[in-house]
């Protein structure tokens, strides 16, 4: 039984999305749907995926990379028919059992497809669907149980007033034994106007060979959401947004304000830390305990140390150690590493750099391809000089340096320890140890001038 | 019948507003609602509009700017009261009809109006009460029909228990037949303590000289609400916020989250395009396909090409062309034309000034009366210094020029096609093309200073 | 009767807050519900209190320094033993009556405390609940009332069916006879498993003495709320945040989209001030009549005048006068006296100067510890060099005068009256009034430098 394996439906449209993009690709908290479907099925330990592509299938390919095995669907004649293109793979997993689920139900979850498929072994079952107890279970097939497992799946349309009553819904997974399956989608017949072929057709053609049929009812309604146009997908990203907001609070993780707050489900983040409005954290970060985090931070595949705080900063790809103080107002670009202790002021930008503990960057500063020490101080306005036009060169910059004011440091170049550069200096040369760089020519005075202005600019108001 | 015509009634105070503002004029979405109101009329091709101001008349006739006819109601004597201001202007239209409406019930529409009119002329009405169904019709009159029209409208004051569970409720919307509104009018009298002329008194008075009087039932219930007090005005720029956010949706704009988002009426996107959450758009933006706008974007009165993102941008009054990459922390002001291709990062600002095509700005830098041709590099720090304390002179950099960090262009100024200035420097002449400009003293070293600096540093700490 | 005190109890862990922190600690809008609550004992003249803390006490002593008497319950042993714990206090108030809460419910307020003194005193009560009809009184104590007061405290696990369905709920607050609950407490045994006191049992016991039990049902249900775990806490911040801002709009402030808006409870804001979206307004601020503030400000501590619009503006400490206009992208540190009609521009720090009237600082700009006169131009990228890596220095500069772009200004240094700088200059010495100085060398051209560099360029392309 350890290839089980399973199938994904990803050729639906979408029409109502009114976009060029198949509709397991919209993305919730930043991800598709399909890889919350994909992570859902490897969590389960489901290795063997069978991804079936439909319309504007290339988009389905560039985004798999060739990660996984596809097939097309070349015509949109349904479920059953989008199935039977993965016939070759079936075959190839005939002694086990198939996973069917959509591409754009992204809230499956391990939990279910492992218990489901607990059941669905224990019971002997041919197939075994997920159903779910839905609130509003209108426009769902209605699961019709029997003593001996269930007697059908009845659709709405064709549902007695009684029936419409059943709150338990078909989600649409289902378990197969494959060579079920396999033989039940030989005899599915196309019986309606479209001429499409329903999955769902196959659970009553293995009731009627005498086969078991069974149900799954999952703790988590969630799995039967779907979208069918924006307004859907804007409802499935913030269920998915305060589930995740739940999460982080059940950790201790502390929220003043959840408004624009949006986390990404693979962020870490400790006890104690407070994330205030506005903040968008995404990618693998992780945030250690006791931080403050917004408000309207970006955070993007960062580490953040203890007791950080980060005050209207967007920081991508970066280390950031303990204790340190960003913000308002401040980028941090990929591959910086900003240890213990810095303070980062206001407007400033540090790209591709190290910063060494307790540097303080009060504001209005440029720091990149650079490489500083500790204790270094910089004034406001300086500039890191690192691209000439043709190439890009880096800045190392000693412990306890003091850079003046508005000095442009000319990479390549080295500023000593504790070395000094006089506000206003353009240092195009390495600076020693305990040395002062001056470049500056000799301050003028002449007597009047701003008079002789003044009275223009009183004259033209 | 071209020439029907409307009178807006806009004499309100809003006490509870707390404001010297007359009601009408608080702001939906940026735009008074009397605006709201004036455009629903224009939209159904009423163009003699008759505005009646009241209390504090004066900000009226400000707004307005004599952009239609208006009449002062001197004492705040009712509706009817109100009406019977414009009499010069309702007997201009003797032979047509007249709409009547509030100028504060600002979700008025041209469909309603349209429709109002239409039943109302073919009903052979002498007046047409648009009334709308209401979940919960407290506080307003109800719509009592009867087989030939309808019979009266009931105050909830005077309703029986019978009529008060009647949830059709008067807008406060009325077409008349403008001779039959001129004799009903002479006819009212104040039946109440404060003395105060009801406009709904004239339907009684319509009906009881066997005229007949009609419903239209809307289908936008909203064009009932109105506010009172500043909690009810939220309400309002709430229901309209989100109804815009819903279109957009439905023309199949991406919203991940809606929190502090707000479109105005009048901006038009493209598909494809998402828009994350704090973001503002204002004014008459138009926002192409497959766009990424914000988080916390400010954008007014812009045109903005495809696939550009824009970052905690704020942008006013500019065209902003294709694969642009604008942010985070940028403002874009006034009359600026930002070409296809330009790349424009952290702490920018650009002022009326073209850039063109494929230009980078990545940092730190003001642009302001400037005209910089394709695929310009800005270093960090750059300035154009664009006023001398009396006058604004323009820059001028040519084609594939390198502006060197901290570099001041001194306008006016002109950089050749391919010039390079130095970091530091302050240029003050033009550059000729594919020159290099150069202001910088000779750098000096001064061994030792550093230490005796550090020194008192470590003794101060 | 002017003694009479108050008993706070402060010893809970609140261990599913996952925190080393005392659960009264935690805080509501950035203040801890301890606060709110000493406040609503102060603002009912209660100025004898006594602090019960148990887990984690040394915070509590952290965060009251010694304002007010504490005790130690050194076991978890219930709520009758906390305020056994305080029985030296109590005995010093023996002859007055003692109000007991928690302090982690933070919504009791003055009113509720002196209403139900007061019904407690008129009705002669040895013990006076305060109750509140709860929507959801499940997990509360129910008031089971008889003609003469009240008979009991029913528990929810003790409550019969019929019990169960009484909405009026003990909130936890209570007003004792001191003598009374001294008495009592003597005679509450641990009933329990876990060897617990309850306080509850003090009101079966004084009413057994013939002691007269009474209920003061408050119309503020809120003061029962209080917080288990890090949603209940956001639970606590939402419904704080929107009775703050309706409060506000009651007294004639308008918010277009709350969204992210946090009002701490001391601001005061004028009549017709916007507050948009993402703004944050904390401490004692006070605004003024007629402004704009937000989007997505950050407002602490400061007096800001009438007319003034801050749009994405952080600040701190400091007072800003009348139609000042700050934004996008400020910061305003602390000590900052801005005079009115002030403009400043984008990426501009002001900290501990003060700015006189109708100074413009445009753009990307440090002025720190500076005294600036009026009408004051600065140029872009100007730095006050405040700081020598020594000691930090004072610049002055008169009114009327005009810094130059890029320009350093090394303090100590003054700048005159209507003086000059030049772009690019470094001034280091004074300057006198209606001077110009200027610091730069000369202006030097390199042709075709611009050429070879971009043949790299293009080749590196």
């Amino acid at each position: 039984m350890s290839n089980n394996c399973a199938v994904i439906l990803a050729g639906g449209k979408g029409k109502r999305m009114k976009s060029e993009l198949p509709k397991p690709l919209f993305e919730v908290l930043g991800e598709p749907m399909l890889e919350w479907v994909i992570k859902a099925c490897k969590n389960a330990a489901l290795n063997d995926l069978c991804i079936v592509k439909g319309y504007n299938a290339h988009y389905i390919d560039e985004y798999l990379c060739g990660r996984y095995e596809t097939v097309l669907q070349e015509e949109q004649k349904g479920t059953g028919h989008a199935v039977m293109q993965a016939r070759k793979f079936l075959e190839e997993h005939l002694d086990s059992n198939t996973l069917i689920l959509y591409g754009d139900a992204p809230f499956v979850d391990e939990a279910t497809i492992s218990a489901a498929l607990e059941k669905h072994l224990s019971e002997g079952n041919a197939v075994t669907i997920v159903s779910a107890r839905l609130e509003n279970p209108f426009g769902y097939g209605r699961v019709i149980r029997e003593e001996n497992g269930i007697s059908c799946i009845v659709e709405e349309k064709d549902a007695t007033e009684e029936q419409k009553k059943i709150d338990e819904a078909n989600s649409g997974i289902y378990w197969f034994k494959t060579s079920a399956l396999l033989e039940a989608l030989d005899e599915i017949s196309p019986n309606n106007a479209q001429g499409e072929y329903y999955l769902t057709d196959t659970v009553g053609i293995i009731i009627s060979k005498g086969l078991r049929a069974g149900a799954y009812l999952t703790p988590n309604p969630k799995v039967a959401l779907g979208a069918n146009d924006k307004k859907g997908l804007l409802q499935l990203n913030n269920v998915a947004r305060m589930d995740i907001i739940e999460k982080h609070m059940e950790n201790g993780v502390e929220f003043l304000c959840t408004d624009g707050v949006t986390i990404g489900r693979d962020v870490i983040i400790g006890a104690g830390t407070k994330i205030l409005q506005g903040t968008i954290i995404t990618g693998k970060t992780i945030i250690s305990e006791n931080c403050t985090i917004g408000p309207n931070c970006l955070i993007d595949d960062c580490i953040i140390g203890f007791n950080t705080k980060l005050n209207y900063v967007q920081a991508y790809q970066s280390v950031i150690g303990d204790n340190v103080k960003i913000g308002p107002f401040v980028h941090i670009r990929p591959d910086s590493n900003i240890k213990s202790g810095v303070k980062i002021g206001d407007f400033v930008e540090v790209k591709n750099s190290n910063i060494g503990e307790g540097t303080a960057i009060a504001h209005l500063t440029y720091v990149g391809d650079s490489d500083v020490g500790r204790n270094v101080n910089f004034g406001c306005g300086v500039v890191t000089v690192n691209y000439d036009g043709a190439k890009k060169s880096r800045t190392t910059i000693g412990d306890n340096a003091f850079i003046g004011c508005n000095t442009n440091l000319v990479a390549p170049v080295t500023v000593g320890e504790a070395a000094y550069t006089a506000a206003g200096s353009t240092i195009t040369k390495d600076v020693p140890a305990n040395a002062l760089a001056i470049e500056r020519g000799e301050m003028k005075i002449k007597e009047g001038y701003g008079l002789r202005k003044l009275k223009g600019r009183i004259k033209k108001d």
